[in-house]
């Protein structure tokens, strides 16, 4: 039996009731005769309250102390964890980020983790505790001041200290059965995922799946983490994401892994732009300046009578006004008509590392869509994703007709409860 | 102008606009030219609302979780007035007691501080900043856990760092106008005291005052630093407390301090204890060996025919079962024929270094109780103090009678506010 990592989220220890079926989970696990770290968030709305307090004394917290403000959320829940543990009949510590060797740069509220020194949580375990671990903070290298690592930080964190302690697993518990075929709220019909690649989930999550952030998959590949991502109420097997499947977990790949889809993004149309070399990289310039993600890129074949052309873009509705002030200013430098901004848009994406072995993938995708009669603004693919952007009412409707054409839809009528993942 | 330290406690930062206007006192100091250290408690209720979140998962929570549990307050508060401060236009940057220096021992729940080591907070003002403390917190020397310094840390913080960084003053902002010759809310013409010596000071503490504990005074004195304790909310000069008033302040030493008064102890009375040698020792080795720290203590004079003696001593109310668990189980040992304990006793003292030179105190306050009618059970002397025990009814009565007795009533008809200090 080896050491497991157990990550808990907010609405998993929102109040005194589910920290202490969460401390009964911990401790099965170390009956069973493993070495158990958990990584724990801050207790349901904490971080909220503590955000809304900020608020009400500074119209724009600094960086550093609003990480040290929101910091107090998981040294609460923590500390309330390792006490019903103790409360149990075993032995608990709970240490915070710093102390448990979370090293990170010095960006404020989205800190990277560069290291992890758990000297500390190994002496923990070996000596019989269970070793509890403040989610989403760390300690900057440079300065040594509290940070945070923003959205999903809890996740990365748990799978940090999983690489660093050579974990077994790095079990995510949520308030979900698992990764699903598709969104639950959307596709009724949607099936749980027994088993994943990495590759496949970071398309998944890139695509829009919410289950697990991007970020912390990508960690769990570089240092081959298997993660079982599990509800916390129901004790039921989840989603096991890993290299390859393990043991008893299905063995074959399916072609296709699921369907995502997401409507937080915007489109930005840069209309008559003169097709020469460099307008493009002036556009991208500017954005990236701006400090924004971008999506989706389509250029236009350009109208031979003008020599114009036009470029669009997708990117988060609310970096949507940033980029277009970017692009505002430096409008007389590249030279364009006019913009467009258009935020009622959704994705739909297919993902399969299957596809790069079955030709007619695509073509079953657009049939699909032609079939449901939903119309297509821009297509953007990868050697195991395609995507499409459509308008924002049709996404629904599309998301249920690509699952069902490829054949994703169960015949079971077991109940799915769906939500975020807390941070 | 030199460094100022100022302390201020959960009242004064009980929500945001206290926060607020805790921030605006905070520049006004740094305005006129100081370099600032502020320590901070945890807001208003936050404390026991932890406390009884604690309750609802364990019983008897832990000691070191219990501690980080709790110095969560502090952090929320102190980021949230560096915020404030911000907000402003001046710069100020919080840190947690571990990251302030502040070296306790490993008795969690009530730490006593052995070093304070406080490089990052001279570095942090030194650059210009207004250094935010969090009160009440420190990290073990052994074991580099968190800790807490128990009851009145935060002004133990206080007047350490003030130590530590060489301040002119350690300034404990609270809710009440200063120290005053006796509970406002008993005598209505008790007057707010100019100037007091540290050991007046620590004899108020000890007899009951509940402004300035024991321990942080006994601090300041022994590191030389002059306390001033003000209200955050009136603005007006306080009273300070040092070991020699200093440039405007009343420079003629008042005979008496002040009265004051406490009735959180009980009396516990051994009877028919054999009158000889050892007997004493084995009564007050029982109560030692149960960690209760006693106060006064009186030996009745023995009764000739029985060769039997009484002995009484006073403890506080919530160590009063302890006791008697204790001197029972010692019952055989010991000798004695019955125990009695009585917790409707009140305790009177009048402090003040001029009784050393004026033989006529004693005198009066016996005169001045028996004016009043009130019954004198137990009598305790040390060089500047003397205190008696009363039934409790008789204690407010009693009170007002030696103030006025000693001419301390003032005749300004100033409204006082008074109430706790915080932790």
């Amino acid at each position: 039996m080896g050491l497991v990592v157990q990550k808990y989220g907010g609405s998993s220890v929102a109040d005194a009731e589910g920290i202490k079926r969460v401390a009964k989970r911990v401790v099965d696990a170390k009956k069973a005769g493993h070495q158990v770290v958990v990584v724990v968030s801050a207790m349901g709305d904490t971080t909220d309250e503590l955000i809304d307090l900020a608020g009400q004394v500074s119209p724009i917290p600094a960086g550093r102390e609003f990480d040290m403000l929101l910091t107090a959320g998981e040294r609460i829940s923590m500390a309330l964890l390792a006490m019903a543990i103790k409360n149990l009949g075993h032995e608990a510590q709970s240490f915070t980020g710093s102390q448990a060797g979370v090293i990170t740069d010095s960006v404020h509220n989205k800190a990277r983790i560069i290291d992890v020194t758990p000297g500390r949580i190994r002496t923990s375990i070996d000596e019989g505790n269970i070793a509890i671990v403040a989610g989403f903070q760390g300690v900057s290298q440079e300065g040594k001041n509290i940070t945070t690592l923003g959205r999903g930080g809890s996740d990365t964190t748990a799978v940090a200290l999983a690489a660093a302690l050579d974990a077994e697993v790095c079990e995510i518990y949520t308030d979900v059965d698992g990764v699903f075929t598709a969104d639950p709220r959307v596709v009724k019909k949607a099936k749980k995922i027994e088993w994943i690649s990495f590759e496949d989930m970071l398309e998944l999550a890139a695509s829009g799946s919410k289950v697990l952030l991007h970020r912390c998959v990508e960690y769990a590949r570089r240092y081959n983490i298997p993660i079982h991502v599990r509800s916390s109420f129901s004790g039921l097997r989840g989603t096991w994401v890993s290299n390859e499947p393990q043991g008893d977990q299905q063995v074959e790949q399916a072609i296709i892994s699921g369907v995502a889809h997401d409507v937080s993004e915007a489109k930005v149309t840069v209309v008559g732009v003169p097709d020469k070399p460099g307008e493009a990289a002036a556009i991208f310039r500017a954005i990236a300046d701006a400090e924004i993600n971008i999506d989706m890129v389509v250029q236009n074949v350009s109208a031979a009578s003008t020599g114009l052309t036009d470029i669009s873009f997708t990117l988060p509705k609310t970096e949507g006004r940033k980029a277009t002030d970017a692009l505002e200013k430096a409008r007389t430098a590249i030279g364009y008509d006019s913009l467009r901004y258009d935020d009622q848009i959704g994705k739909i994406s297919l993902v399969g590392a299957g596809m790069k072995t079955n030709p007619g993938v695509t073509a079953g995708f657009f049939e699909a869509l032609s079939d449901a009669g939903v119309n297509i603004e821009l297509i953007s693919t990868s050697e195991i994703r395609i995507s499409v952007v459509t308008r924002a009412d049709d996404v629904n409707e599309a998301v249920r007709a690509v699952h069902t054409a490829f054949g994703l839809d169960t015949d079971s009528d077991e109940a799915v409860v769906y939500g975020g993942t807390g941070r």
